[in-house]
């Protein structure tokens, strides 16, 4: 049985906007395929606080004045019907500071965890998360979050590349189409492995519960 | 009618060991899916000279002490019968070199393109590639290449992030799995072309044909 | 004579704890060195929003809980007598959201300028500067800020290395010890200029005001 | 006293471009300021190989058709009477593959020791070097090369942003005009040791020559 060496718990933008109506990817194309990841990424969050291993969360986001936002992603998503910076019921879409930027409330931050700010897809991407992890001594990740195609699998590449193995965790992270979360599940054990493993809620807890301490 | 600014080719890792008998790409799972994209990627490099565009060609290879090869990433190729650095009909397995590590004969590069060489699946992770666009002044991407899952859509999305708009050039783009491969090519247009936009051979031919020059 | 090429202003860490009685340069070796400059660098930012060029605004700062401060980090800032995170009549050193992370009241950025967080000595360093540089075409940087030998050097050398011109303007760039702000200073222009040019915020003004509109 | 934690050795650009009569340097000011340095550095890398621990040689390069030499660091080498890629004695100065881009006989590389190719004035720019000294492990840098100002100080940062703890040899490391040699020096260890600390070949090999095996 696997065993986890020096794992870490990165959850990636659970934010209002991902997920409540009224944000970002309400506005795109719906919340429903969120809707039952949030109860399995609760559990594996208090998982986590339980066997003590750091927790990062990651938040995609832009400046007021969008000066961080590619004009190009701007485009992109205004031809999405969810243009960055645009207003509504949360607030301004995907800016920081706004309701809709925040954590759900469920999984919002504690003391002491970690969160990464980022105006990017990848977390790592012009972020201090390689450093953090480095510095904590982190060799695996274990990973959760939305949305699988965009920023969970950027952001599963570029851990891959910098030398930490994911451990993909399916039941606790989704995105709009069922077929592209299916084959983003798919591509990460090709080849060996390219990506790491595929994993459950259920077993990533029980490695958790049975880490010496 | 889409107008190309400032586009280059960009022709990822086109060589012998992902491409023929023998090589790498061989001892995983056969060179099938390779060979109705060999065609088409060679017509498009002929285009893309006449045009006179810039032309990078990037390789996957390791040092000969594999020193630049994550040990990770060794286990995983020899997970997938295919061991980095073990020996074969094309020399060691994606070491820097060695015959298979060479591109193929119809698609090597000419005097005045650029070849990057890189240890890594995005050919803008820790490579010169960034600044060589950038002096060149570029600003879309032409994209062709092996495999579609791993190297091309690693590199797609760094050059995203980087703000380069790509053209996922899909009848020149392949992998092992067709499933992947398709799956590859649907997830580069969701929320409002997140990665690009798809295209083929014959578009951008066409495309690159009526640029002024 | 030199004329600006889509040039930005950038002001690197005029922040209290820099430049203000209790804050942590203060606390490491007083503030002396730093007043003479605070004069030049408020002109020079109203010089260049008279221009109207874009402006850039960095500033250093640890979480709360040190996550993205290296532990070699704080222990060298222990041994400087300016431990960050300790409490000082500023705040807590170098924490983000005290009152001693702040701008300087005279050189508070005004909207429409921009903010670059940053838990490292380059602004380059794991931060979106690059890429906000890159979406608004700038090409030349005019570079002020403390202090000269840490993150101003850091910032200027990895702003050459992605390829922008840099001015270093004397005269708004100080540090502690006098014989390293002038060997900061000489070294700029060694080898062709390899850091770019020596000026001062005198002629940069007159430069600013000369630019087409 | 100080001992080593995982330390590997790094020789920075001890190229024939940089040491040999006709070379890059030879064009610019001359190579006096290098001569004295060669002998220590040829004794710190003995002591090295004695003490077996990684060892990794940096070479500063460009491609032929100088794609990844950016325009300006062309035109700074022009006015410095050195450009790159112009013919001389030791071949085209700083392209890959030249007579004189090859290391010094008596610093050549030996099987098992890694060479990184840069195009860059740091040896952490776009190249895998930051991956290959995580892979082993490695903590501290014994830093060594030239030139002071430029490649070594620049590398030094990068490394001390990584979190490498650097070890300067001040008799190991020179560049051309020697005031800029001792302020080199007197930066490493301003605030508490920003950079580092200093030290000689003498004092590295005695710590290398008790370090347990």
């Amino acid at each position: 049985m696997t065993e986890l060496q020096n794992p870490a718990l990165l959850m990636i933008d659970f934010q209002r906007d991902f997920c409540e109506a009224g944000g970002y990817a309400f506005h795109h194309g719906g919340i429903d395929w969120v809707q039952p990841v949030l109860p399995k990424a609760t559990k594996l969050l208090e998982v986590a606080r339980t066997a003590r291993i750091p927790i990062v969360h990651t938040r995609e986001g832009y400046a007021p004045n969008l000066a961080d936002c590619h004009p190009m992603k701007l485009a992109r998503s205004r031809i999405g019907a969810c243009e960055i910076g645009s207003m509504g019921p949360l607030g301004r879409l995907l800016i920081r500071g706004e309701p809709g930027h925040d954590f759900v409330n469920q999984l919002q931050p504690r003391n002491g965890e970690i969160v990464i700010d980022k105006s990017s897809y990848s977390a790592f991407h012009e972020t201090a998360l390689l450093e953090v992890l480095s510095d904590l001594g982190i060799s695996e990740l274990l990973v959760a979050g939305v949305t699988a195609d965009v920023c969970v699998h950027s952001t599963l590449r570029s851990a891959t590349e910098h030398g930490f193995f994911c451990h993909y965790i399916a039941d606790a992270i989704s995105t709009f189409d069922p077929d592209i979360r299916r084959a983003c599940e798919k591509m990460v054990e090709v080849e060996g492995g390219v990506w790491g493993r595929l994993t459950t809620v259920a077993e990533i807890s029980s490695l958790l519960l049975t880490l010496p301490s």
